[in-house]
């Protein structure tokens, strides 16, 4: 998505270690809307699945997901880190290690918002490692639920997300906005 | 707003001590589409002034926040309770009470992203004490920047927030889309 791709081309910077700050675009300042276009184009991703619902994962997957549940016309779901005082009865937890917190994170949904036999597509604002993306699917998966594909809106290709989501048994699409295929010497290099 | 008003009434739980739960519209599962009518009505709250950017603050502030903001076509800066690895250089840091936690939260902005001279428009999902709404006001007026106004997708009026506000200085418009004038025995009392 070639206005995302330019943006990221203009704002992102390059941490080390992986890091990406991309925070004036998706992280911590949004552009409402880029975030619907980048809405539109998740959702024509996916055409041809029915689906009904989206999940994601608090804080960032928030925006991209409610762009694309808006295109969409689904309820949208996102996993909290937190358990909040207002969420009672069973819940799906699962963990995933946090890219940028350096430890393991919890993610809780209610088991009233994840309905067996839905077809579920999973949204994130990153595709790293793959391991949250596996965690939001081992979840549609306990819910009886069918994890139909993931779109992310950046991809860092080099950490092999993909090949660990497929080696987890998760053959599902998986579709990504933008991606870098190399962090190296301070760059960032984008497909 | 009426079609909020049917949600919050038909889905709505009391769970005492003035805690309602609204997760499966707000604060855990979203509809997109009811956001951006929300988005809408919000915008239409505020025509008359200029605004350059949104403020919020995660998590649950991020989808009423990104809807207005996608209506105004302004950007939206969601303020983090906890500082992320991409977050580098000055912050604006404020603390206010968490209704739900019983603790202080940390509210950050880099200051990168509030900018001096902008008219800023507030919005989160609750108004009750009007300590976060507070907390985000005294950032923006740190950024030499100007609060506009407030607009909350559900206010608990027997809270008294909108006097917090006022005894405060900060006498800007504050509009809600929902208002909840009693919690008492365990009724939802809408107004």
């Amino acid at each position: 998505m070639q206005a995302l791709k330019d943006r990221i081309a203009a704002e992102g910077r390059n941490l080390g270690n992986g890091i990406l700050k991309v925070d004036s675009i998706l992280n911590h300042q949004i552009d409402p809307v880029l975030m619907m276009q980048m809405g539109e184009e998740m959702a024509a991703r996916f055409t041809g699945h029915k689906i009904d619902r989206i999940l994601t994962a608090e804080i960032s997957g928030i925006g991209p997901a409610i762009a694309t549940g808006f295109v969409l016309k689904v309820p949208v779901v996102y996993a909290r880190k937190i358990k909040p005082i207002t969420m009672s009865g069973p819940v799906f937890l699962e963990t995933a290690p946090s890219h940028t917190k350096g430890v393991n994170v919890s993610l809780l949904v209610a088991a009233e918002f994840l309905h067996e036999g839905e077809n579920v597509l999973i949204i994130d604002d990153f595709l790293a490692s793959g391991k949250t993306l596996a965690a939001l699917a081992r979840m549609v998966v306990s819910a009886k639920a069918n994890p139909i594909g993931a779109g992310c809106v950046i991809e860092k290709s080099f950490e092999d997300g993909r090949d660990y989501m497929v080696r987890n048994g998760f053959n599902f699409q998986i579709e990504s906005l933008a991606t870098i295929t190399s962090m190296d010497d301070g760059k960032i290099v984008l497909a």
